[in-house]
């Protein structure tokens, strides 16, 4: 398939089309030094097998911030050095970081706008970023991405909410100056031939915020200015975050911060026609610069329908390579059914939201990592096979028997069929019952449990078991009636 | 074309598939009554020819509110038996009230909760709704719609915001049991050969929001229930609404109100996407109920994509009807060239949002309605044909002489093309000068200006002016090489 084949990308040979985007970890203390829990973070993902790793944001310059890696000054050379190696070194994986510029945020909830910038701090940000991309070249890395998405410095003055009255702000063209000299400053510095990749917000989500519309014309700009590849996030911004008092702000609070990590309550793709939108743009232009899709891109049959269809050159999974770091690998395998699925449940997201350290909540208790084994034996239901499924109060409650297993037991996945339709996973859990809420009347939900250990080998399923809620009474009659009665429609 | 063929609406025979959806007008005072400025408007809209006319939203019980239609007691029937029989008088089309429930919300900024509400209240809802059905139907009108979008009582059930913890809140059957309860009541009050309409969000558009995941299951039920049709909104939540302090909470400020009414800065159909989720479960169910999509669908040839493909049935247009009533009209007389174009600076929304009456920014000053003209003579550049177009500080500056009129000047198109490609509309203005900010470095524009009479008779074009504004000093060599190397690319 064409998401395990090889990519160039502006000269870096991708083992697969699979990039794994910077995702904040808060394992990096405030000291911005690399750290035995950030190597061993990106270790876990290289043994996976993503084309690329990109690093989390790493600041260009020395501003106070909670924990973060930095690469703002040379000493953070030796540090970065050691992380790049550890990483190639664990598999055929590309990796770079990602460097970010951001503005003073205070706890009172007060933040430094773009506004308040000189001409002679918005030189010094160009300034900051390319000796921070000169770093990243000598500290080995295949490459450098530089971050223009969320809430960050760069994204505020691509935003459609810049209202600099001088020649770096409201017009599209003024909004693209410090981007498109940024991306020369930084080309100049690293030369040609070392990949540059540019991620900004492909729709800021915002009041008044901009969409596909600009972001194809930016996208454009970025690729011809010498963006190496461009990806696409969304949202994450200031304007929609929420204060919680004593806090400074963050920015994946709001709405926006929704958009930019779509949870369960998004369909599959969420975004993806935000890269449809950008990609037919370059192409219109001749443009071939490569586009990275993301936004809860979590099956191989979406990902290689993007690719097949053009929509996107290259698959960002952050959540679903978080959750099983071996996606890629398992895929590669033929053990697909053994990849453990992220239940886009978003605590991930608000770990890093309440600054503390980001781990899956599928991992096992306490694990900084992603538990990694090499056992074949899957779970068994030694206990019992006992497994209720009720109708109650609107929703369904499901109660199982523990599985056991010669490791441990990881999780329970659910199961879901309807109208007796295929099963699809709709959630896991890590104890022996679950309320589905995610329910209506009429519909033969049929459910099956399916216990996983360590290495994502799956028991026997557990089931079926089949449960339908009734009607409301005012309207029981009717919709039974309704339900029966299949007209041959249009397919649109 | 199928916009303009005929269709049977749950029994109404609509004489084409454009549908004018509810818009608040505010000009009813606050004693709820039918009043002049109510009736003209509307007949102002049906000489205009649209399939339907969805009257704005009136309340179905007895709560204090602004300025607003009310059918919550026989004491309004009157007049809106005197609005119906003036609408229909007008022209060939079909008129149906929509009727709304919504709970307190006071200047303090507090609003009232659906988790306050007692069974009873809720059972209340249930009746106010009926009874109002009832009266829609005694004064006559074509059928009704039932309001359950953006912030009100019926949406707040339907929300997955919706926390209640009894048989209405949380799960998705619990969501929907309310609408459906209501739905039997309003048929069992109505009969069965009475249109009923719903109008519910198809994404809400606010943190923790549902999206077309739910929508979809939504659409289904109400059909079910007994839905002749299903009009599509979006956002519009209290949620994100933004507190001016001493009035009350508006829903149409926030994101979701941007998202409600898509201003310049989306692009066209920006919501088709919703329509297209709910009208595939709706087939694959085989139920054959038909959508109404809305959100920008601003041309004939978008309108009749959508219609061809069979995204949605019919096609609502609020604020391009209101710009100019007789849109319809002048599509089926062949004369699409003198539609007057709504340019989606949401003047409109900002006026209701300030409790305003509701008029169009293009219309004549002080104007409460739209123009009417059976002139065809089109306007002239007699003072002169001066037409300027300059590039500086990154916008592009357009002036030109005023046209001259035998009646009135009524706006300036400005039209727009890219690179050589063909001329399109990107603004409308009244005076004789525009800044474009809206514009990118390298970019070949090519402006035209053409006035236009009360009727919609165009001038000739003034133009072309061709304007290029220089690339950023810092890249402009590579960013003219790029441009100038077109590679060729998959169209995706």
């Amino acid at each position: 398939m064409k998401l395990l084949e090889p990519f160039d990308l502006g000269g870096m040979r991708l083992a697969n089309r699979i990039v794994l985007p910077a995702m904040v970890t808060r394992l990096s203390g405030e000291d911005g030094f690399v750290n035995k829990d950030i190597i061993e973070r990106y270790v876990r993902f290289a043994k996976g097998e993503p084309g690329l790793i990109v690093l989390e944001a790493m600041a260009v310059h020395e501003a106070k911030s909670g924990p973060l890696l930095r690469i703002g000054h040379d000493r953070y050379l030796p540090g970065l050095t050691g992380l790049r190696r550890a990483v190639q070194e664990a598999g055929d994986v590309k990796v770079i970081p990602q460097i970010i510029h951001f503005l003073k945020i205070s706890r009172s909830g007060w933040r430094q706008k773009i506004t308040d910038l000189s001409r002679e701090e918005i030189h010094a940000v160009t300034g900051h970023y390319a000796a921070a991309a000169g770093r990243a070249r000598a500290a080995g890395f295949d490459g450098v991405e530089l971050h223009m998405a969320h809430a960050y410095t760069l994204s505020s003055f691509l935003s459609r909410r810049n209202n600099r009255l001088d020649e770096y702000g409201r017009s599209l063209e003024n909004r693209l100056r410090l981007p498109t000299e940024l991306i020369a400053a930084v080309r100049a510095e690293v030369g040609e031939e070392f990949p540059v990749g540019v991620r900004f917000d492909a729709e800021e989500c915002i009041k008044d915020g901009y969409t596909v519309s600009d972001a194809a014309r930016i996208a454009l700009r970025m690729a011809r200015a010498g963006a190496s590849y461009l990806s696409l996030s969304a949202g994450g911004k200031f304007e929609d975050a929420i204060h919680k008092p004593g806090d400074p702000l963050y920015p994946y609070t709001g709405y926006s911060g929704d958009r930019c990590m779509p949870a369960s309550n998004y369909p599959d793709g969420a975004n993806v026609y935000m890269a449809e939108a950008v990609k037919r743009h370059l192409t219109a232009h001749g443009c071939p610069t490569p586009v990275v899709a993301t936004g809860k891109i979590r099956t191989p049959e979406l990902a290689e329908r993007l690719l097949d269809s053009g929509v996107a050159d290259l698959i960002g999974m952050a959540r679903a390579l978080l959750a099983d770091p071996d996606w890629p690998r398992k895929l590669r395998e033929g053990r697909q059914d053994s990849i453990i699925h992220c239940i886009y449940g978003n605590v991930c997201k608000n770990l890093d939201e309440n600054f503390k350290k980001v781990r899956c909540v599928l991992w096992p208790k306490g694990a900084l990592q992603a538990p990694e084994s090499g056992d074949a034996e899957g779970p068994g239901w030694t206990l019992g096979r006992e497994f209720l499924a009720t109708a109650e109060a609107g929703r369904v409650h499901l109660y199982w028997k523990q599985a056991t297993d010669n490791e441990d037991v990881y999780g329970y996945e659910i199961l879901r069929g309807e109208d007796g339709a295929g099963a699809s996973h709709i959630t896991t859990v890590k104890g022996c019952s679950y309320n589905d809420y995610d329910i209506e009347a009429g519909v033969r939900y049929t459910y099956w449990i399916q216990a996983y250990d360590l290495a994502g080998n799956r028991s026997e399923k557990l089931g079926p078991r089949d449960v339908t809620l009734p009607y409301p009474d005012a309207a029981r009659e009717r919709l039974e009636r309704a339900a029966a009665t299949r007209t041959e429609g249009r397919v649109p």
